[in-house]
């Protein structure tokens, strides 16, 4: 643009030809995060994209988030990585899969306070790219792969109902605080709905 | 208008002109609210925008509703009431509750087109007072309500884990759009999802 001063550009909120600095770059690759994961995908989405989409280099998403996984974490206002709850899932007999999902669930969004899970819930709800991350998030990063590495059938509806289930248990616990779900103990809440996750992911959908 | 003659003003279903009187005017505002909240949000649908959209004095939603919150929750048991939605569930057999349900759930919101449940998801993730709504709904309008006719033991956790699977299953197909769930068809989801909730209800939860 020819028309594109010096004066203009100090002043504008969008920084162009410039690296932006500190918290500014951070939230300049967590907008960028969120655009590229809902246009490519969680699988297709790489660091180089996001940077050049942030319009810094990409050394600085290793510098700030420690890479593209921990990226999608916190652009999901997600606690910990994808990857951190697979490998604690996976761990163990495939029966025992349902419990250690809602167990897992209730610990890590428990000691937020539930907070972030309803800005969560308030973004996918209101935003067309927090629900495409959201929705990258259930099919490719967690439940999807989590399906997959028990080789299920019908992987995708499979961790499409997981991720519903889930979703509506932090929906009442933490948005609605629907009682007595809202302060039941981890025992209550597994023995009630860990059996459903298992179904959904090991049993009989037809 | 100028062309609002007598002979059509006492045939036409919609009133122009004058003020529609008691269950027309209720119902005038419930249909209004729902448009005006799906369009403007809970924060920005006004009493007012009701009100000149329903063709009533504003007046009128006090008289009829007690306020703006009042008339929300009243429209968001859209598009038939818990009474009715309560009717068609209990009509059968106890061991088939779970598939009426979400069969209900799914015609009642697959034939808003799932805007209204979305703007619900919004609006409960943003508003303690929606939220309240919500837990309302789910404890004394409807699921409560159907396990306590039901006998069950227990039956706010049960009410609150059927809002959760439900809840969650509207989050996913209407909300996040998440395929197959989302375009799933009712047979394939009632087949996955009423052993759920009949589980809930009926089952046992230790």
């Amino acid at each position: 643009m020819g028309d594109d001063v010096p004066v203009a550009e100090s002043t504008a909120p969008r920084r162009r030809g410039r690296r932006p600095a500190g918290e500014d770059t951070k939230g300049a690759l967590l907008s960028a995060a969120r655009a590229v994961f809902t246009e490519q995908g969680y699988d297709g989405a790489t660091v180089r994209m996001i940077a050049a989409r942030a319009q810094v280099d990409p050394a600085m998403v290793n510098h700030w988030f420690g890479g593209k996984e921990s990226l999608f974490a916190a652009a999901v206002q997600l606690p910990i990585t994808p990857q951190q709850i697979l490998e604690t899932v996976l761990a163990g007999p495939v029966e025992g899969l349902g419990e250690r999902i809602v167990r897992r669930f209730l610990s890590v969004w428990d000691e937020t306070g539930g907070g972030p899970f309803v800005a969560l819930m308030r973004s996918a709800s209101s935003h067309d790219d927090a629900a495409g991350m959201l929705r990258e998030f259930v099919t490719h990063a967690l439940f999807g792969k989590i399906a997959r590495a028990i080789g299920a059938d019908q992987p995708d509806l499979r961790a499409s109902l997981v991720g519903a289930q889930v979703a509506g248990l932090g929906m009442m616990r933490y948005v609605i605080k629907l009682e007595p779900l809202a302060s039941a103990d981890h025992d209550t809440l597994a023995a009630a709905v860990a059996p459903t996750l298992q179904r959904y992911l090991t049993g009989d959908l037809a």
